[in-house]
């Protein structure tokens, strides 16, 4: 017997007939002897629609009517597969955040969960009740609703995982598991069966958006096993555990790509202690999110300085940045949109030499050029022309011995 | 100054327009040095669809997940309007029944409240922050949220301008008031510039489907005025008060008819004591309401019962009659789906004699035969054939003196 949280995306309950096949799988668990508790998330496309509302009346809308509004999403899905389940014999009941209740710090929109009270819900649980909790939602200091932000609902559940000391928190989503690479792009892409906590941050930060990354960090931090798998197949997911779990560690797990990124340089400014500075911390303060950065210094006592931001934020960095030029004291700004960011990662390169090297050559036998290099303890990324992300993907994939 | 509840109607919050619209309305009354607060019903639409995933999950469905899932529509609302009235410069703020909290008696699916904690609202709104609250929903000893049945958003609004002592509740609706009949059959209707409880309530129950019957039950016994209004005019409503406060008592207010009923025939039944409980208890058990009675004694000691239910309940009660055959011992049951209850409303009959006989003189000039005849301190009704009705309807109305 174990304890089990499971927890269902969007598209997994996007209909009544949906919904009834995770009553299925829900109840398939309990009828093996485990307890189960189910976090659930918004039906598909209901959060979107509730978003566009607000946003509809107020691009600037108060963020607690926004919670108060967007929670419902989640709060109908819990009811209905309640009912789903208690049709099919079994006992639950659905929690909202304010009844169990999930604490949060109350910043509304983008709440952090500081506590679950486990106690009931593990009393429920033991007395046969299946717990079925409305993700993505808490309740804030102001005794009123707070959201996670978006894709919230995975960490509701890891959350409530390690509050209810659950053995497993199983991920059910429209893939069936974390993949060497992208398999729309390689074919051979094979299904890893477990991966460690720091290769999946690395792998959901860079692209392969399986699971949201702070419900990553959490699981991290809580050592709480995770387990992503396909609400529609029967095929096992895979786990996402602590190194020590792993016996036999590839050194490469995955290969990663991003094209949501651009890349910004500045030209040409004094190569002089401070200069950092006078760049990225008004881009801080603007919210935008710098990535890769490189810096190359010219024998005239200046220097160029290039980095990444997310395409979204790029107006608002060209803007920002203008703004500081008198400050800065640059020639001038260039930007390329048409960049894509490959990395390699895997927690054995920390034992092994040599990956980043691999990743030079494989790239640059194909004629790839690398536009920017950034590396971490157990990744190595690249910046380079969107044009040959497939190429360079594939043949990476090929050079790390990942092809199935 | 006044304090005022205003309630808005699904059809008035039907989209983001009207949402806008409703603000619009409230900020007037706000500007005019009122305090007011708000509630609201889901947007037009919700609510069935809501009802529909319950009911296509499970048609016993479980009354706690159904109400979790229903009350969503009236807290998206909330969250809407307040919005829309912060983009409109005014303080304002949703409230859920389990925030504030409106406390029920846990029925689920059709819940009767028991007490609003109205204090906050009050210092909120005399601090000048407009309290936006989700109807229909309140909270049951269980901690759960509960639900008062279609409809019950107008007795949330009651019971909180009762709890908030405001001098007025108005009830924003498709419809601009209480008229002397259905306007649809006598163009010549006139709009009641006011109306008592006792009169609303004969004309709610008889198909003026403007109020929902229990608020105005409510609103007598804690003395709220209440007014019906438009949402899509300006013009004045009609007002629904104590006698007390209608100086010229007209002695017909109204005129009204349904066609929701069937009649039903026991024929040739021993006229013994206890015939009576013999027919109708066993309805009563089953859960279906009976309108009007007669009972005609024949010369060979037996009696026919005539009397009508709602025509959703004329297949149950047939039922019910056949089981109970053997001990009722009757000798047929005929039934009539044919038929449409008039009846003709007005405190003024207290005083007035003639009511009944004005009634049944316009009606056999016309050639009309009454079925069915009952009355109450205030009502006279007669059952007709449903072929009648409207020429009916407009005979009283002229006969009364009520035309325009």
């Amino acid at each position: 017997m174990a304890r089990i949280v499971m927890k269902f995306g969007g598209t997994s309950v996007a209909d009544l007939d949906r919904i009834r096949n995770v009553a299925t799988r829900v109840a398939r668990e309990v009828e093996a002897g485990n307890e189960v508790a189910v976090v659930v998330s918004a039906m598909a496309g209901t959060t979107n629609q509730l978003v566009a509302w607000c946003q509809g009346l107020s691009p600037m809308f108060d963020a607690r009517e926004y919670d108060a509004v967007v929670a419902t999403g989640e709060q109908v899905t819990a009811g209905l597969l309640a009912i789903a389940l208690q049709t099919q014999g079994f006992d639950a009941r659905s929690w909202m955040g304010w009844q169990i209740p999930v604490a949060t710090d109350g910043q509304h929109g983008k709440a952090r969960i500081n506590g679950i009270a486990g106690e009931t819900l593990i009393e429920r649980m033991q007395s046969g009740q299946i717990p079925i909790v409305a993700g993505f939602q808490g309740l804030g200091p102001d005794n009123r609703v707070t959201t996670l932000g978006r894709g919230g609902s995975d960490t509701s559940a890891v959350a409530l995982a390690a509050a209810l000391k659950a053995d497993r928190c199983d991920i059910y989503t429209d893939v069936d598991g974390v993949y060497t690479t992208d398999p729309r792009i390689v074919a051979r892409a094979k299904k890893l069966a477990k991966i460690t906590y720091e290769e999946m941050l690395e792998l959901a930060s860079v692209g392969a958006k399986v699971l949201q990354t702070r419900s990553v960090e959490l699981a991290m931090k809580e050592r709480v096993r995770v387990q992503v798998l396909s609400s529609f197949t029967d095929a096992p997911g895979t786990l996402v555990v602590d190194e020590d779990e792993i016996v036999e560690q590839e050194i490469v797990a995955g290969i990663a790509y991003s094209r949501d990124e651009a890349k910004v340089t500045v030209r040409r400014v004094p190569d002089k202690p401070g200069i950092a500075a006078a760049i990225f911390v008004p881009l801080a303060e603007a919210g935008i999110n710098v990535d890769m950065i490189v810096q190359n210094v010219a024998e005239d006592g200046t220097t160029d300085m290039t980095f990444t931001v997310g395409k979204t934020d790029l107006l608002n960095a060209q803007t920002c940045l203008e703004a500081a030029r008198a400050k800065i004291g640059y020639a001038e700004i260039t930007t390329d949109r048409d960049v894509a960011k490959l990395s390699v990662v895997g927690v054995g390169m920390r034992s092994h030499a040599g990956v980043a090297g691999t990743m030079f050559k494989t790239l640059a036998d194909r004629g790839i050029n690398i536009q920017v290099i950034s590396t971490s303890e157990i990744k190595v990324s690249v910046l380079i022309g969107a044009e040959y992300t497939e190429l360079a993907v594939r043949a990476l994939h090929t050079a790390y011995g990942l092809d199935a």
